[in-house]
């Protein structure tokens, strides 16, 4: 039995993986918080998809009118969609990447600056704040996913 | 050679492990199910998104009226998009958190609650059941992934 | 320290995992080129989602026309969008697969199949080729999923 947990904590014992699963869990929290955000913009305007949604607001007619889009729930919805588009490769690839022997100041660079990148940008979705802001930390945490996926193929590639 | 397999099947040996990849393969293989749904009420429906999907039903304005959007269709793709923005986290979460040396009890219940929660919540989804059913189902699944994200986190945190 | 770089890069010293890294790096950044066939749309067909993204093109109402759908845009995002329902099993089951002891041939069989399938899909949808070309380039990346959950479920199996 100690032996098998041995095994199996094995992985998290290595510091590399250790900041990786770190980071990953971060962000996918962050990610998971988009769906708490247009819960609450769907409540406070009062927008819902689905017609069992609005039954708490009248039957009939009188709820229909709330099967609605909005302008803050569709921002909402966009930036969970590009999260998704975006922190789903980062913890594929950095799975790979934590796994394929990099130096553990590198790794943690990397997972830095692609967590901080993907706050900004949720906040710069949010607020909204003025391009290039969006822009520009999408840009920083694709970049870094690139160059862990490099990483990996220089290591593992096997095709 | 031998060597090497082992090496490669060592994780799979593990209780725990082998317990996360039956849960995530069933959740996953559920959430790809979807497609098959969607596509069921596209062509039942005649709801498409593509002209070239049209083209057996006729050529040219006659087809067109097939490219719209259809309740049932929606639904299921928004019953979809609801599973990417949860299972995925789950898939990648509960992979951290299997290799955090959970108890094989402890993981178990976390794996089944989720996945019963899943399944409960496309049931709701599409039959579809009166509110709370489905919301109550969506905040099962949503507080079993964090709680995995919190042991991983307390167990791993290198930041 | 050298022993932790040898626990860290066992997984990736076995050749199935070595190769399962290779296609799932690929078929990653395949995913992530996604945003930018859907940015170049976005800037040569001038149709964005969120006010603040045109604002370069002058201020007010005569900024306001470009905020609208348009036919390239969705259509290379309903092609992110596919990927991300086909491609994210296939990482995560395919990660399972690799670590169920297959044999070298019969993996890199499943991750060509599966790699070569949804490029095909990609150029199938942005073309557009003619259907059944983009459903059965589909229907091919699916069942090499399908067949992957297979041999996990059969090898881990603990419910």
């Amino acid at each position: 039995r100690r032996g098998e947990m041995a095994k199996a904590t094995q992985l998290i014992d290595n510091e590399v993986f250790r900041a990786y699963a770190t980071y990953a869990a971060i962000v996918l929290i962050k990610m998971m918080l988009m769906s708490l955000i247009t819960a609450y913009f769907r409540m406070t305007r009062k927008a819902f998809a689905n017609p069992e949604d609005t039954e708490s607001f009248g039957k009939g007619e009188s709820a229909k009118k709330y099967l609605r889009t909005d302008p803050d729930v569709e921002r909402a919805r966009r930036g969970h969609l590009n999260d998704l588009e975006n922190i789903v490769p980062f913890v594929g690839i950095g799975l790979l990447y934590a796994l394929s022997g990099p130096d553990l100041s590198t790794a943690l660079l990397h997972f830095r600056i692609f967590t901080g990148a993907r706050i900004l940008h949720t906040f710069a979705y949010l607020i909204p704040l003025p391009q290039p802001g969006r822009g520009l930390s999408w840009a920083v945490g694709y970049s870094v996913t690139f160059s862990m996926a490099y990483k990996v193929l220089k290591t593992a590639w096997l095709l």
